[in-house]
């Protein structure tokens, strides 16, 4: 799709009239009095949060912000492997694919030793590894994320609408007994106020909620000055379309980012090292000094700047907090938690790895499940703890990455072009946001049976390949049978040593009393509302006979009872998922799949009891009806 | 997508409301007085030519409908790979890829010959054969393909909008040198007259434009009858997500064709031998008449029927118009077409080779360029004869198909499964709607060069192929750089036996007197307004050096006169254009594409005469400004 031709224009550019391109946006009337969970602050984190929860009907959600409507020009662009995979689970990852960049080759470029003022390539690199993930690396506005999940909200069961130009005044934690968090809000001179069970901070680095909770971010101070501008230009650099990183001799740094629309343009700029303490918006550097220095560094080649539809100058530096809700570290095993914080409340790093909303939607991703399985009676409260676990150690490798990548780009000891695109290959997978590993827990079982599925790592997530459905002969995916609807997935890929493993092992899901499908889904609910149990067969499809499957694999749904076609898979011949995955032939094995895609455990196909066990250590049996 | 477990809902299954799912549709207020084209009709014709037009900020379009709004519930469901190519020049491919259901395998079945009153499995075929086309042949409701040409026009620069309730009553050509036909509508007991340049009646069988123009649908008398019913229902019948042709011994045949949502499907069920003029509506078949001719083919699997969105019987016959347009045959020389005919009101056919939607979509898609391109002065208005001269000659072909296809359902004879499994192979690249071949004419050149680029045959649609973007290394496919925007693609495959044919080309495009490019684009246009050049080069995109291509192959664009770096391609290396389409690799070629995407003619590279005097045919030099 090409856009932006005439200029930049906010929202859908599918549709010709800009003044059409975006609907209106916004709850009218006042906040709910009380709900399940209130999130404060509409970014990325929030709404990923918001988009879970407004799926729910059962549980009661209202988001809040600071602003007076939706945002039209976002500052964060890139959206890594990882996210696109969310997105994905969200359905709406097709729109993203049309609509942003996608960023295919990243090159380096350094000053050319015969003529140090002028920079020469040195090195180009496939931006994300063969098979990495089903999806690319891509860039897109954020406000364009935004509004997908807005529309998403609208779409919903519950027709969720933040509620804007809310600013939150004061945060009362449950007192005597009470379950309820008491948030007061300031709106149009008015005080609201609304008990949630729950309230979740996404409201950027100057936290409201992070503070209430006696929190603060900590970590270097920020003295590298950067420049950024998304611009309109005509150049005769030929990487224009490329990530490019750029590293000339003495004037610093050049990172462009190619945006959507195929003309539109991201230049990250170094400006230089900062006096102690001092702040660059204090320089006055003007938009034109930017586009000077941009020109410098990119010498020979010209830069004619036709439009800046943003730009902005900021100093760069890694800070994170050290837990992510209310609880002391000293307390959780006396105390559960009741506010929680997401995104750049929790951390705040340099912008040019573009992990900033890939990891504030993760941890959005990882506690939106968590929340709704213990709102809805389906999780013991314990559960929450995993949430600020998880996620801080995710958010102190960034933090750790961030300060390692800035300071290579930021040549403060020379520029050194070998190093970064080495540095930028082996991070490669941390970037595209697959590295990320939750250790064991109360939710991620330990490795003993790892070389079962040496391709699915527990603690990761869930990598997914091509297989053939069973019943039709679909090319599918087998991760995306993993929506982002709070259920867990019990993948059951079958070994070639036992042919009545399936059965069995259908039996016990289907008939044991220890069974956690039969113990954790309520009476009358569809026999896959809780947990989903997929089948993966070694056999191509034509060699299966779908009417001697068990009925387990084969459940019957709704209001009619109807067949559900979808459970049972085949492998693709020209990529087989137990070779590509390096699932024991033999053998086989169970995959459990958390809510969030990662995988849970890995366990032998008869392991029944441990199985069990996975489930029974945090999961509620529903009341009986 | 899985959707209508609890019942069949019209409109959008992604929005979860019912009440919401589809927004309102239809112009307010009286039909324009004065419009170039008037549109009779809001099927998949009319809306296909509407949707074209609606682009044009320059054409006035106005279309008519008898039903009071839009339809919820269509008879159609049968997508092409060919349409699914033009679904995506439309931009809304990616929608009916998620929510469609694939057709990947279709299964035979035929009397046991052991229990002939049983069934058995007699054969399976790959429904598509690999690499006809990037897109699968799908099944939706006709309804959604409305909805999204709806939602199209209402994006587009004139935001069209249906004029719902009106019927028309009247057709006056033009008389006396005036250019407009008159047509009078009824309206609530109102009566409206519009005047249109051009009048396209895609009215259905019972076409009143058709009638106007004195012409009729001919054909064999329709004495087989059919039900079909659209059903959830639980059944033992293990390929009911595949297509599956079922010839029972003696009961007669059953078509299953699985419908979008996973739980739908269709059932075409024969109904027998009618008497000469007998109309099966006098038979009073029930639905429950057609579930137990159903249950007794589908013998010894059962049938459950739940719910029954949708049935009707009907009786099937072939039936053709001789000519789409109000010329007679023998004054094509001396007059021009004012009022045409598409779709159903130019053929009629049985539905179960799931074409009739197809190839009316086909013909609209065929006649809206050309009634754009006279409209809008680019092209001399002898070509809209070439319409009902191609349209035609395709429905002719679609009358011929299907009367062999249906007599081979319809088992009249005795079913012979082995002959209509092989009937059905032979026949899937014109099912696939891939093997329409348009003959020479004023637009499809001869095929004097065709063995330069052997996989793109003239008068074939362009057969798409993966190639990678040389700005950015994005993989591609360059058949989707054909939008239905009306622009002729001039496509340069460069040989390798001599490196200067590409400035060669593009000087005398971009610089001679009789470059079509610099005729035929009015002053002040972006140089690839009417003509779209794109260069495809044999070396890997890292062999190549953008910034020494011509300029014609950057043209600088828009309000800023920016770079349009979407020009150029390299071979993707997993699937060489070169070598998939047999292209001259010494030699290399131009290759003409239509705006419907049509191969209109293959020439070397170095023809420029040939290359000039095919579009000196029939366009038009714009006015001096």
């Amino acid at each position: 799709m090409q856009f932006h031709l005439n200029g930049f224009e906010p929202g859908d550019p599918e549709i010709f009239d800009p003044a059409e391109r975006y609907p209106a946006s916004g709850a009218k009337g006042p906040v709910p009095a009380e709900v399940d969970v209130l999130i404060v602050g509409c970014g990325p984190a929030g709404l990923t949060l918001a988009a879970q929860l407004s799926a729910l009907p059962d549980v009661t959600c209202c988001i809040v912000e600071q602003k007076p409507g939706r945002m039209l020009l976002g500052q964060a662009d890139g959206i890594a492997c990882r996210t696109m995979e969310m997105f994905h689970a969200f359905g709406f990852s097709e729109r993203v694919l049309k609509e942003a960049c996608w960023i295919n080759e990243t090159t380096f470029w350094k000053a050319d030793d015969a003529n140090p003022q002028n920079i020469v390539r040195s090195g180009r690199v496939q931006d994300v590894e063969d098979g990495l993930s089903e999806f690319p690396h891509v860039v897109l506005n954020q406000a364009r994320v935004h509004d997908f999940y807005l529309d998403l909200m609208r779409r919903s069961a519950t027709k969720l609408e933040p509620h804007y130009s809310r600013r939150v005044t004061a945060i009362q934690p449950p007192r005597d007994g009470d379950v309820r968090v008491t948030v007061t809000l300031e709106h149009d001179g008015q005080t609201e106020t609304v008990r949630a069970r729950y309230v979740v901070g996404c409201d950027g680095a100057r936290s409201t909620v992070r503070t209430s909770i006696g929190r603060e971010l900590r970590g270097d101070s920020a003295n590298h000055a950067w420049g950024v501008m998304d611009v309109l230009a005509v150049t005769d650099f030929p990487d224009i379309r490329c990530k490019a990183l750029i590293q000339s001799a003495h004037e610093g740094s050049v990172l462009v980012i190619p945006r959507e629309g195929d003309y539109l343009v991201r230049l990250y700029i170094e400006l230089g090292q900062l006096e102690s303490g001092e702040r660059v918006a204090k320089r006055n550097i003007t938009i034109e000094d930017l586009i000077a220095k941009a020109r410098r560094i990119l010498s020979p080649y010209a830069l004619d700047v036709k439009q800046i539809p943003w730009w902005s100058v900021y100093e760069i530096g890694q800070r994170l907090t050290d837990k992510f809700d209310d609880v002391p570290a000293d307390e959780c095993a006396t105390r559960l938690p009741r506010i929680f914080i997401a995104g750049d409340a929790c951390h705040t790093h340099s912008p040019k790895a573009g992990q900033g909303m890939n990891v504030s939607m993760q941890d959005a991703f990882n506690l939106g499940w968590k929340l709704a399985s213990v709102l809805r009676g389906r999780c013991s409260p314990e559960l929450l703890h995993s949430y600020s676990a998880e996620r801080r150690a995710v958010a102190g490798e960034l933090i750790d990455f961030d300060r390692e990548w800035a300071a290579l780009l930021a040549s403060t000891h020379g520029p050194d072009p070998a190093k970064t695109q080495s540095y930028f290959i082996r991070s490669g997978r941390y970037t595209a946001g697959t590295a990320t590993h939750y250790g064991p827990s109360l939710i991620t079982g330990e490795s003993a049976h790892q070389n079962l599925a040496k391709g699915f790592v527990i603690g990761e997530r869930f990598h997914s390949e091509r297989v053939i459905r069973l019943a039709d002969a679909k090319p599918v995916h087998l991760g995306h049978a993993v929506k982002a609807d709070g259920r867990f997935r019990i993948l059951a890929f079958f070994g070639s040593g036992d042919n009545a493993a399936i059965h069995r092992l259908c039996d016990f899901l289907g008939e044991s009393p220890s069974s956690p499908i039969r113990r954790y889904t309520r009476g009358g609910a569809d026999i896959d509302a809780v947990i989903d149990l997929r089948a993966i067969f070694q056999q191509a499809h034509h060699a299966l006979a779908i009417e001697r499957m068990p009925l387990l694999l084969l459940p019957r749904k709704g209001r009619y009872a109807l067949y559900d076609y979808d459970k049972m898979f085949c492998p693709d011949p020209n990529s087989d998922i137990f070779e590509t995955r390096g699932i024991d032939r033999e053998r086989g094995c169970v995959v459990i799949v958390r809510p969030d895609q990662y995988v849970a455990h890995v366990l032998p196909l008869d392991a029944y009891q441990p199985l069990a066990s996975y489930f029974d250590a945090f999961m509620l049996e529903p009341p009986q009806t």
